[in-house]
């Protein structure tokens, strides 16, 4: 491999690194040490984490000498993105840095400015972040990093993606089941990704799981998860150069003869691919003690080794540590990086921190959409068909995977069929990459439908894909989704950052469609039951999230054209999979869903002001709306009803609060200002009112949704159960309508016998009464 | 081992239970098969999970003998929770079933009962849930129930966890992590755990990952999680009873030798623990075929493996199907199993569905509780002096620690000392059974502070812990409490149902200590900022939940004491652990803390009717709070204010709403009917919005809390970005009392200028105002 002088250079480019890491952790005058350090030349407030930095300067270095020999495009996840300072060190030294924020140039004043703006208010943040240029990867929650880097792989076959695992994050769970992702890769078709565990032993103030186990166990639990692992261990530095560049040739060969096997020979069965384990100190090369007490290799180097910069001593401690670096002979006079060191840094887009990947809006290929009108269902009057809405979906997914084979995919844990999104196995097939038996259904090597049975897995991976420019959609049981709640949120702050980086393009939204919904999980019990989803994500920026409740499949249809042209969002879309009625034309549907939220005529009594709004948002709750509204007209023939439906739901919304809100006029339009208006609602009331609080009418609006109430029951029982079935809905209604008052008893006595009958019934037959089943639509 | 007689007679017992299980989801009528069955016997509506219930119902009987054999407590633990039919039909085998619930006898009619109840409404759920004898583990959402079982074995030295874990859930992050769990049991002082992978191949529609890796790989990776595997592989019952006897003979012994070894002759490194992987036909023992495609050993028998039993020639193979587990053989003439086969379960509190961990409630020890007031900060005036919160509460947490050594355990993701418990580490350690070096601190083979850098495992071991019958605490960084979003609203479902449980005893609360929270992330940035956990938890049933926002250390401390005593309830406090102001002296807090609710009369003008209402909720933006009052006093000296703290979140809603609500009356007493409220708020503000809405006064409640806004800044930035800061308080105060009309624009210009300087200051320094980092309360 390479020769000794060039090992040398290398550990000069690592030592410019760790110095500028350590520089902006500490340093806000005397970047360059012209004279002796004070305590003015030190930050006031020290922040940032030190301990796992110089292990990715290492790390950066060494890829730098491969990219340049075998001229590779890498994308370099870092895992421990608390090591901030040392991925925007290598950003500066390789001249990307200036170049996206001319202000921080390669001179001593920029790196002052490097130095100050670190951690620092109206600066950086400590963490890797949408600032940090070449980076599709956010430091602070742990475990998503080898997702992310299979989701980059996915589709980009002459990427290599070096992921570094920290030993911290390596006990998470996404992180543990992540490794099985190689069981996902087609060699042929997608890139590579090479995990770099770094085992440096410690966390916050633990040790590590996975340093404390024999290194044959260690060995064996990485055979297991399918690689081969290369152990890079050690402390000396030189002997630590020598052995990671060796283990770098040494798996860049292996990747290069994996791929080779199935792109020119035509191999098609699962690689063995390299890994590497690289053992190094926690904070290595930062003072081994501080006050008597060990500092590298231990817990107290995670963040800043040396605390207490009012004690001289720590002030001289610190400036030997930082001349250890020798940063006069890294740096020139001015401050720029020696071009003997320089050179070894790739030039251009092979740079890390400017591959194009990283900013994956600039690559980004719009879809090429099928027209969903296709797949419209004739509705030739409103209930007089049923139909699975998603099945219809299904169609239409199925078509733009037709069209868009490399630039999108479909992502669920295992649950695709399920949700009614068969069709697309017409033109794709489940992904595998492990061994596929005969007996299986649609499992292919270069299918494109990702199905692993974790919804970590399949958001990592699809955040992956998007960040790096293509298209996506995750199909996924509605109270299972909550498992990825802190990957959303992290998400949705990626994209609020992004936004207001300027060189940042805009990527595709992240879309979700949430089914197998609280409604229907009659069958599966509690468990399955929640809603809760929206909730969550209503807590994030406005213009990051839209939520939609289609109430049919040509709404659907609708919606769902919408978000895979849309930039930059999280759309989440609730539907359901079972058969149900549909009320609207496809042309009617986008007209419908182009306004976000409308009332009815057909379902109402006509123009003209209304005694009472029967609201309703989700397909369940529509159903019962319409069965209330029919009741109402059936029962009071001369009372005038309104019939609202809302698929987007931001429309409640003020229009300070979220771009979609209605003005107050076209809200009181809508709901009147003073009428009572009974809103059933897909999931837990509480939103709505949440929404709505502002509005003149807030305190006429009474939502019926869901209350936690459910088991294994019948699908009219879990309305029943939650207060939303029609009948409540009914007797509400005409409860708070005072010229009904004479009324209210007799209508609460016949609710009452129908709950009472349909209970009777349900326990005798296990089914709904056929008055339910059969209930249609009658204008 | 076992002779022949008994392999065939356990044969015979997983007939009895097989044919339970297939009747459960089919049948309706004909129980016995007294006649040729007809459709009319059939359900109308086919519900459950055949799939996993044959292996289930295999390792029910084998582990059967080996409690009878060794005299072993067992606690099943089945990951395939929907597999809820092969669990009853156990239960019911060995006459827990008909003792729990009389009206299932063991007769006929019993099983009759036991066939119509299962997915019926009214009836019991299709998965493994509360009210299944036995059970700690709902069957539903899949990931956790690796680490219920550890949770469970922790201090339960007489405890063997039988864990069946499906290859399904394997795939998922929280169980793929979970296998580490071994490096935090301790084989002297914890029970055991026997986790057996059931490798059926399939999930819902596709193959699982780990069924199509080779078996050596399988193998490498059981050993690398510091396993010793056992395969028990085959298609064949005979021959898989005789390889499933003798590995379970070889494992138990195993197990024996570790515990002897460790408590008999001391041996302290960690052991090798045996697992089992059971490799089964998915669905063994159903129709091989019907209509023509595979379902034995097949993704088809997942669910119901014939159905649409309109069909005559289904409901043909439904009988011989049936018949096929021999019911005359099995049962006796009045449906009892015979006594040849019932004299293979073991007796009272042995068999497993009756064993008492699995009602933790009744077998729970109340917790010796120090006094919390010897902890108490000495505050001689609100404001007096600063302390870390969370600190003194460690003190306290330390103190219950050691008068509960073996029934009380702390958990976190290696954030004990960063959350500022360090005194627990004066009486135990972090545990670990792994290697453990010189320099590492605080780390014991018997330490009881449970860390692992897995939120998924600390709730997991937890909620195990709990649920048989012990008492805990997580403390977690408030924006990662989200990793756990869905396991919280599983525990909340399992409480909600379990109090429905006649039989099941309260059980000790979850308690959450939410710190390093959002207000006091300013130096790790966006990622590290989110309050949610607050809202999602207010979704779940009233009766379960609680969230407490104590101010300052001794409200913490009064606070920590009521929960550690309460039952039942998920109790989520959020407190922060940076320095901060003291405002309540003990006796005080405790009363603030009985009422969860009141006004601070040495913060307002006094008594009377105030002009304004000064409301706040959360440590930081109580010190808001006061700061703005104290603007306003100072600026207005006439004017009359109240300040309003919340401690007890649920006080804000109706009385219907949560038990803790305060009646109107009170509300309005409180916050007044028509004056304006400026609200500062930890979290979100739509949440005080949802809260209150239905209050008289809501109309003038202005609510300041997150808005989302955040990076690497200063603390007092990140209340001045979210407008939480006193500043903004007090401009919106004063914009809201119309006798202060001629003073607004005098006010926003003091406010502007305010914020203007704090922004060059901060930009300048890196810190913030001496004016704010100095500020003092003054009466």
């Amino acid at each position: 491999m390479s020769d000794q002088s060039l090992l040398d250079n290398m550990h000069a480019y690592w030592q410019a690194a760790n110095y500028l890491s350590v520089g902006q952790i500490y340093l806000q005058d005397n970047a360059l040490l012209r004279e002796p350090l004070q305590r003015r030349h030190v930050k006031a407030r020290l922040l940032g984490h030190w301990g796992t930095t110089p292990g990715l300067n290492f790390i950066y270095v060494h890829l730098n000498r491969v990219i340049k020999a075998h001229d590779l495009s890498v994308l370099y996840v870092a895992g421990p993105g608390h090591g901030g300072p040392g991925m925007v060190a290598n950003a500066y030294l390789e001249g990307t840095y200036s170049e996206t924020y001319p202000e921080v140039g390669q001179d001593e004043s920029g790196m002052r400015r490097l130095f100050t703006q670190f951690s620092f208010p109206g600066g950086i943040p400590s963490h890797v972040a949408p600032e940090t240029p070449g980076s599709i990867h956010e430091g602070g929650e742990l475990g998503y990093s080898l997702s992310h880097a299979f989701g980059a792989a996915f589709d980009n076959p002459d990427l290599l993606v070096a992921c570094v695992v920290g030993d911290g994050e390596a006990e998470t769970g996404p992180l543990a089941t992540a490794w099985h992702s190689n069981k996902f890769l087609n060699p042929a078709l997608d890139g590579a990704v090479l995990p770099i565990l770094h085992l440096n032993g410690y966390k916050i103030a633990g040790p590590t799981v996975l340093a404390r186990i024999p290194r044959h166990e260690l060995a064996a639990l990485f055979r297991g998860y399918g690689y081969e692992p290369f152990f890079v261990e050690g402390d000396e530095p030189a002997a630590m150069h020598r052995l990671m560049a060796d283990t770098l040739d040494a798996v860049t060969g292996r990747i290069r003869r994996i791929q080779d096997d199935a792109r020119v020979r035509g191999v098609t069965s699962r690689p063995c691919w390299p890994m590497i384990i690289l053992v190094s100190p926690k904070g290595w090369t930062c003072p081994p003690t501080v006050d008597g007490k060990q500092v590298e290799g231990s817990f107290r180097a995670h963040q800043v080794p040396i605390a207490d910069m009012n004690q001289p001593a720590h002030v001289a401690l610190l400036e030997q540590w930082l001349r250890s670096y020798r940063p006069h002979e890294r740096f020139d006079e001015h401050g720029k990086l020696r071009a003997n060191l320089a050179e070894l840094a790739p030039t251009g887009t092979r740079r890390m921190s400017a591959n194009p990947v990283a900013n994956g809006g600039a690559l980004l290929v719009d879809l090429a959409m099928p027209d969903f009108r296709q797949h419209a269902v004739a509705v030739a009057a409103p209930g007089a068909v049923d139909t699975e809405s998603t099945r219809i979906q299904g169609l239409f997914i199925r078509d733009v995977m037709r069209l868009n084979m490399h630039n999108f995919r479909v992502f669920s844990p295992d649950e695709t069929a399920s949700n009614r999104w068969d069709a697309v196995f017409d033109v794709t097939a489940r992904c595998s990459m492990a061994e596929i038996d005969e007996s299986d259904d649609n499992v292919a090597q270069d299918g494109r439908v990702m199905e692993m049975l974790s919804e970590h897995q399949c958001e990592g991976w699809l955040e992956g894909y998007l960040l790096t420019g293509r298209h996506g959609i995750f199909s996924c049981y509605e109270a299972f989704i909550h498992i990825v709640d802190s990957m959303f949120n992290q998400h949705a702050k990626w994209l609020k950052s992004a936004n207001q980086v300027a060189w940042r393009n805009s990527v595709a939204s992240l879309n979700y469609l949430l089914t197998s919904h609280v409604w229907r999980q009659d069958h599966n019990g509690a468990s399955h039951q929640d809603p809760g989803f929206i909730d969550h994500v209503m807590n994030k920026k406005a213009e990051i999230v839209r939520v939609y409740l289609p109430p049919d499949a040509n709404t659907l249809l609708s919606v769902t054209d919408h978000c895979l042209r849309s930039r930059n969002y999280i759309n989440v879309v609730v539907a359901g999979k079972h058969p149900a009625p549909q009320w609207l034309d496809i042309e009617a549907a986008v007209l419908h869903c182009r306004a976000g939220i409308g009332a009815w005529e057909w379902a109402g009594t006509g123009e003209g002001d209304p005694d009472l709004v029967m609201a309703c948002a989700g397909d369940v709750p529509t159903l019962e709306a319409l069965a209330a509204t029919q009741l109402l007209r059936e029962h009071f023939p001369l009372l005038l009803v309104r019939l609202v439906n809302v698929v987007d739901l931001m429309k409640l919304q003020s229009p300070d609060e979220h771009t979609h809100g209605l003005a107050d006029e076209a809200f009181d339009a809508l709901f009147t200002a003073d009428k009572p208006v009974i809103f059933a609602y897909h999931g837990y009331p509480a939103l709505i009112h949440r929404l709505t609080y502002s509005r003149a009418n807030h305190g006429n609006l009474h939502v019926h949704g869901f209350k936690e109430e459910g088991t294994t029951t019948t699908p009219f029982d879990m309305v029943v159960l939650n207060g939303l079935d029609r009948f409540s809905l009914f007797a509400n209604a005409v409860s708070r309508l005072p010229q009904l008052s004479d009324h209210v008893a007799g209508v609460r006595r016949f609710v009452h016998e129908k709950l009472r009958a349909h209970r009777a019934y349900i326990v005798e037959h296990g089914e709904d009464m056929p008055e339910i089943r059969n209930w249609r639509w009658r204008a």
